[in-house]
């Protein structure tokens, strides 16, 4: 019998227990047996219904289930949609783990180690710090090349872009998700880059430094696809990472369509 | 002679002196003379340069200079960017006043007022809870017409939408800026509004919390209108604050555009 706790040992042991994290088992016991895994990027409403209603006993969540990095539910007691989505998860007894700060762990990082392959970017990693990428010089890429690419691989309808399409990219960084400003920006002020390609920032942090070292002449560049598509890919590989482990588990990806359209 | 520290005290008289606050002077001395008022939503170098072209003495800001809440600069130190931008501040000796915290402890919040006059819902305003909408019932809206609505009025290319565009709006919320998931997301939990529009969320928190609600079958949209619009017409308040209390000082807005375009 294979339980909730020897998969979560398996995504657990190359990082070996962190002391501070995210990554709890939000629902479910640990001793419960799984036959059924469901990978996702996120645990919103839909997903965990889908899951259920398929008979999945573990599901396996980059972000948070309850609309807070810590998952604090607390301050939620009494919210309508929170009451609905707990009654959801408990009555199921679906157990739910948050991947998070292991796979980032992963030595390669997983999440970008599935985000370089699926973008076919895996020749342009620097070995030694896999989110610096360097295309050969035979290529020509442009900001704009790039953002198409993006779109092409990513499946991504439009994203934003601070500084000039027409710039030359001969250097990128490359940092899935939400690492925030100060970890962008440094990345911009140390890293020989042309343009930093990242999931999600605030507003007046990354966005307002590119938009000022463009004005200022810099040759920089920022695209931001969006949170999930920049990560999405990335949690892909915990799909085979369960399967190797463990053959005899049914274990799928369930993707789900994003949470906002633009208009 | 009307002094820097003269329009400063202004600015803070409504509320009285904050202990708390990141509307601090980050330029410039509070003795210097002031002659001509530049007020923006972001210190951007492009509006610093501009500003300082055109003989400005102080600049009133309502978002940070430096691409974080506090203005810290110690992480910045040699990059770049930052180094270019100090050294144009610093050499022209021009004042940069934040006006954040204030403005928006005015009674009402100044951003709140103006961009309720801008979008001509001044008659729409709960007088006990101003950020609380509804128009009369004569009218018929939808989130789609809204959206319309936000754009004509704050000239405004697209934004986000989670929910259904086609879902009536009886009442509505409007938090401009980035007010953060937990404010977001107990407003929606509390009040009875179909509709919440507001500048700039974090996509894992309001976002997700909207995208629930709506396939759990509750008559909740959200609008994320972007954080430079949904308070730029705000800080044009200001302008008429600064002007009335000093009819001889030249006072005028200094628009910029976004950081980012969307392709």
């Amino acid at each position: 019998m294979i339980t909730v706790q020897m998969v979560l040992d398996c995504l657990i042991e190359p990082v070996g227990q962190l002391n501070k994290t995210v990554d709890t088992l939000k629902s479910g016991r640990e001793d419960a047996e799984v036959r059924k895994v469901a990978v996702v990027f996120m645990t919103t409403y839909g997903v965990i219904k889908q899951a259920v209603e398929s008979g999945v006993d573990l599901i396996i969540t980059h972000e948070p289930t309850y609309y807070n990095h810590m998952d604090e539910v607390e301050w939620l007691s009494g919210n309508p949609v929170y009451e609905k989505k707990r009654a959801l998860i408990e009555e199921s007894g679906i157990a739910i783990f948050r991947l998070h700060d292991y796979v980032h762990s992963y030595k390669p990082d997983g999440i970008l180690v599935g985000m370089l392959k699926q973008l076919e970017w895996e020749a342009y990693a620097n070995p030694a710090q896999m989110n610096l990428l360097t295309p050969p010089s035979s290529e020509q890429h442009t900001v704009g090349t790039i953002a198409t690419h993006l779109k092409n691989k990513l499946g991504i309808a439009s994203m934003l872009v601070a500084g000039d399409l027409d710039l030359p990219v001969k250097r990128m960084g490359l940092m899935p998700g939400a690492s925030g400003g100060r970890a962008h920006i440094k990345f911009l002020g140390t890293k020989e880059i042309d343009l930093l390609i990242v999931g999600e920032t605030n507003e007046w942090e990354t966005n307002e430094y590119v938009r000022d070292a463009a004005d200022m002449g810099f040759a920089k560049a920022l695209i931001v696809t969006g949170h999930q598509k920049s990560e999405e890919a990335g949690m892909r590989t915990v799909v085979e990472r369960v399967r190797n482990a463990f053959p005899e588990l049914q274990v799928a990806f369930i993707e789900s369509s994003l949470a906002v359209q633009r208009i």
